[in-house]
């Protein structure tokens, strides 16, 4: 029986599973993402997690039939590199070998992907999205990432399709931190939010977001912070949080009225920690922008959680999918 | 042989066309679209392009194998019906029997559909689509209409697919003539324009827009209109069409990060009229805003010009396409 390798490189943590080919999980570990450094750090990580996660499994890395890689920013599948991910420490726009590297620490073949992409990829086959024949996945972390399912596949266009998180839904507006302006990301990527969010309270803005981030020894406002804060009715994260669900509202019903899709599967970290009644609002959120408001798709949370990256990862390197 | 016509119902025009089953145009007619009474004026100008259309072609109506009109509004290709055809005169909300009432008319068979889908899918098959396996398809006219080819197939999702002009650009902006706020449609849809024109000029804003559609023998601003305006530097009309394509530059690029398509193909009756200096305009105005900037799509005008709509019509009663 083939073993492979599913690792989710995330913005805040980093997550490894080794599965069966009936992608039953064997063993998983998670790590924190490195905060700092660069690359080299990143890979380090990656291959520390996915020892502990073949270790818990009872096989070696070497012995897997490969390992694949989530990855946020720009990932160039066939050369197995990735630029500009803003989200990982020292991630510049070079184009780094993440394959090769990790491959040569792990003993195996790697390959790598788009994190989201894998993800709703994993729901596609596994999850939430399995009923549809056609779904948009919008994945609410520290980006907004998206990918979109046409008759039961994955639209990968010339390789770049997905970025729900970079449609505009008010040009001219807040400056996102991929240096353009009003992209959805700007109003609900946690990490726009959480710069945002400092910014506010340096200037004097009453919020216990920071308090409580220092009481779950964080130094991020992640999404259990923001949950936190939401239920203790903190007014600067229940704002913050209104104008993300406003954005995500406004881009999916423009995508939904280009594409009429018949569902929206929502993960990611905020995705998944808000959950059903999360979806509910971003459902509501979206009905005034619908051009055709009397059948709106159904809008869903993904159904494999935290692991479901790394096991659209280790679809990579499958046979078959 | 079996002679097919074609209509495509337009906010300002009515273009009727008699084709043999390789697509050739044997006989054509346009009428001005009726902009006084409702549905059963429309249908009797329908039924009058389309006998002129025929008697060109040297053959009656009722010997056709069949009639497809394009319209805009929510059209159900199953029923028949046109309902929301909001830039057709006295067509409300409710559900006209478009099909059957010019089928009686003409005594053949009629078949119903999106006059922007439809011309998009003349495009693809025989006009500037033709060479590529994914485009989105942008007609700039009285409405802004849009429809997507993936993998050399039309995109109906629900049957709705393609409103590219509810595509919000600016959240909270502009009041579009759908009733909602900030669609592209809303700054740059010819109605809109116009109204926003009408407006400025009343309150005493310097222009020859009004002179030059008295000029035309016209009571809208048409195509015709904007273009012999830009071209004297009218400010008015210079400042609405700048701002119209800043607003498709924003929702198609939107579009282009979401779904990374191979081109866009621009028509419709601003579309065709403004022509490779206009997909240049758009295809500047979208750069600053794609994700991935250095592998822009193919901006490129439609080639059936005024006659792919009805091309297009036609081919709804085809039997293979």
């Amino acid at each position: 029986m083939a073993l492979r390798g599913g690792i989710d490189l995330g913005g805040t943590k980093i997550e490894a599973v080794v599965v069966d080919d009936e992608s039953r999980v064997l063993g998983s570990a998670r790590h924190e993402t490195p905060r700092d450094g660069g690359p080299p750090d990143v890979v380090r990580e990656l291959a520390s997690a996915l020892h502990e996660a073949a270790s818990a499994a009872g096989v070696d890395p070497a012995e897997l039939a490969g390992v694949g890689v989530g990855s946020p920013g720009e990932v160039d599948t066939a050369e197995g590199t990735v630029a500009r991910a803003a989200n990982l420490p020292g991630w510049s726009d070079a184009a780094f070998p993440l394959a090769a590297a990790l491959g040569e620490q792990l003993g195996t073949r790697v390959a790598v992907g788009n994190d989201v992409r894998l993800a709703v990829d994993a729901e596609r086959l596994l999850g939430a999205g399995r009923t549809y024949r056609s779904f948009l996945g919008v994945w609410w972390g520290t980006g907004i990432g998206g990918a979109v399912v046409f008759d039961g596949r994955l639209w990968l266009g010339r390789g770049s399709a997905g970025e729900l998180g970079h449609i505009v839904v008010r040009a001219e507006g807040r400056l996102c931190p991929c240096g353009r302006k009003g992209c959805l990301e700007a109003y609900a990527g946690r990490g726009a939010m959480e710069r945002r969010a400092r910014r506010a309270f340096a200037k004097g803005a009453k919020t216990n977001l920071f308090e409580l981030m220092r009481k779950q020894k964080r130094d991020r406002l992640t999404s259990g912070v923001w949950a936190a804060a939401l239920v203790r009715g903190d007014e600067l994260a229940t704002r913050l949080i209104d104008r993300a669900v406003w954005a995500l509202g406004v881009g999916v019903g423009s995508a939904i009225n280009l594409l009429d899709l018949e569902a929206v599967v929502v993960g990611g970290g905020l995705g998944t920690r808000f959950g059903v009644p999360g979806a509910e609002r971003i459902a509501a959120a979206m009905q005034p922008h619908l051009f055709v408001p009397d059948r709106p798709p159904a809008v869903v949370v993904s159904e494999l959680d935290d692991s479901g990256g790394a096991l659209g990862a280790a679809l990579l390197v499958a046979d078959t999918t």
